[in-house]
């Protein structure tokens, strides 16, 4: 499947969460990951950012799709290496 | 067009793309919007960003796909509400 992340956790969970999705998905700008996944690890993902996410205050949003037959893919301006001292 | 944009920019430049973004798609998540525009409207909004955005330094990704048929889309931890203090 094809899997895009994205997240907005407190402060203190950001490394966390970041160091966990770099297990599974590239990173491909601050808060946001992209990739493929199996059913099984998407599944994984998700009990992952279930256990370090504190349910009220944290945010994460998943879409998965079948493939990436996505019409039209486009990155404008600089393409944004993760920012390394976010971990 | 079901479209994702997710935008990486200098501080500056937050509140401005934040504000022009809600011009056309449902703001769901700090730096993250998504919703349906027609090929027309997907234009635009690249041409936007792109004059609000300094290119070295500011980053945006647009997936756009035919239509929302994602398998699975799942918000995990609060729904938050997008904050009002960052336009």
């Amino acid at each position: 499947m094809y899997v895009i992340v994205v997240y907005d956790v407190g402060e203190k969970r950001v490394g966390k969460v970041c160091k966990f999705l770099r297990r599974y998905l590239p990173h491909i700008q601050n808060s946001v990951f992209e990739g493929d996944l199996t059913e099984a690890k998407l599944e994984a993902v998700k009990a992952g950012l279930n256990k370090i996410m504190i349910y009220d205050e944290d945010s994460a949003i998943l879409w998965a799709f079948r493939d990436s037959h996505f019409s039209d893919r486009q990155i404008l301006g600089t393409e944004k290496k993760p920012v390394s001292n976010f971990l």
